[in-house]
């Protein structure tokens, strides 16, 4: 089964739609133990209330690939739950291909990846990697920070018609055409949620980062058309994860 | 002594302006300390005939940053050479911060990051913490692979003019204006590796990979106006990699 589908139907069992970010601050590299101890405890507390747990280079960096991540996948996996690695793959073909692999070996059900890197040696070998495994690939089209403006936001020249599109637009166009198992848009701008929504429909579902910390509002996001929202330090660093994860759920409910 | 001044006088001293991209292919996790082995026979090899070592998540992700990799990065040292992670750093700001903080733990000099996040809680929080370490940030102007004209090739809309400008343009100029410690230009396209010299001159060093097994010339680059050839296969899946990685230093002399 896909992993759209998988995504889908782990959503629907759960009655949740949140993406928690298992994300921590710097640790000192001989504290790494507590890292795994504090990502563990999360999950426990929080595994009811979410679909999917994406992991980022704050736990891949101290605690490595197959040591410490690979427990924490299987955990995932205990619970019914999918994986993402955030990993915003932006390499040459080559490379992206290891990249990919080794994810996958380590167990990941999704990677996201960044399209201004291009297709040809590119995006394909990730996408020929994840389709062989049945995993999915997510694609970045407009990131949650400010910067974001910079680069996603840029006007550029259509290579198509020669007119001027937006940046976002393109890579929303982009996720569409190579059936990207879903597009990565910044919860704190709904409003070009919307716009892509209005290219993807329901094709390619929108993952929504910085509900919370970033300022990220849940309802405003799922109006504009987010279908799963990604959830870090908003849950992460609550007194009470479990509570903080129930309530994003219930308020991000989809009518 | 920033990166910078360092990356010169090692060049100077070593007669090498040869950077080794220590990639190897994938190996099942079970066999990770074969590659363990083979990092540490090539760097043992051809040590004398480069100036420093690009690691990328070839190594980071099987060995883990704090096991195997912060080993060699400890060899690389000792033969008085410096490391670059070509991590590609392309996150929101706490996360680039988080990542940035990790590697430079583990001992690396220099990270290469991806401009296209822009400046505003993107490469801001990845200068601020390389500047305060000493360390260096090499921003990627044009990738050495064929999609690349999709994103870095692409013309967009000059913010500043509202003209037309190459995407690699403006990203050359954004290196200068930061005082990036190096610019990323692919080796396979000595025509761009011109044009962003005209732009950096000799105050932001151009770093060429590509150069052998992706069809990169090593004349041609240097004399495009590349201070340092990043080179990979051609010397790690080489036969010879001591005598390999000799001759491409003998060519790869700037007049």
């Amino acid at each position: 089964m896909s992993f759209l589908s998988r995504m889908e139907q782990v959503a629907k069992s759960r009655k949740s739609n949140i993406v928690l970010a298992l994300d921590f601050p710097f640790e000192k590299p001989e504290n790494c133990s507590k890292l795994f101890s504090k990502a563990e405890k999360v999950l426990e507390s929080v595994h009811e209330y979410i679909c999917a747990v994406k992991f980022n280079h704050h736990l891949i960096l101290p605690l490595g690939t197959f040591d410490g991540v690979q427990k924490l996948l299987e955990m995932v996996h205990d619970f019914g739950l999918l994986a993402i690695m955030d990993c915003k793959i932006n390499d040459i073909g080559s490379t992206n291909q290891v990249i990919a692999e080794y994810y996958y070996a380590a167990g990941f059900d999704a990677l996201i990846a960044n399209p201004f890197i291009g297709w040809e040696e590119g995006l394909k070998p990730i996408f020929d990697v994840s389709r062989n495994l049945q995993r999915g690939v997510i694609l970045l089209v407009y990131m949650s920070h400010k910067g974001a403006s910079e680069g996603y936001g840029q006007t550029v020249i259509d290579p198509e018609t020669g007119g001027k599109v937006l940046q976002y637009v393109l890579f929303a166009r982009k996720a569409l055409k190579y059936r990207a198992e879903g597009a990565v848009v910044g919860g704190t701008y709904p409003e070009k949620i919307r716009e892509v929504y209005a290219i993807l429909g329901e094709k390619v579902p929108i993952y929504s980062p910085g509900i919370g910390a970033q300022g990220g509002d849940v309802k405003a996001a799922i109006e504009a058309g987010a279908r799963y929202l990604i959830v870090g330090r908003a849950i992460t660093q609550a007194e009470d994860p479990s509570k903080a994860a129930k309530e994003i759920r219930d308020s991000a409910k989809r009518n």
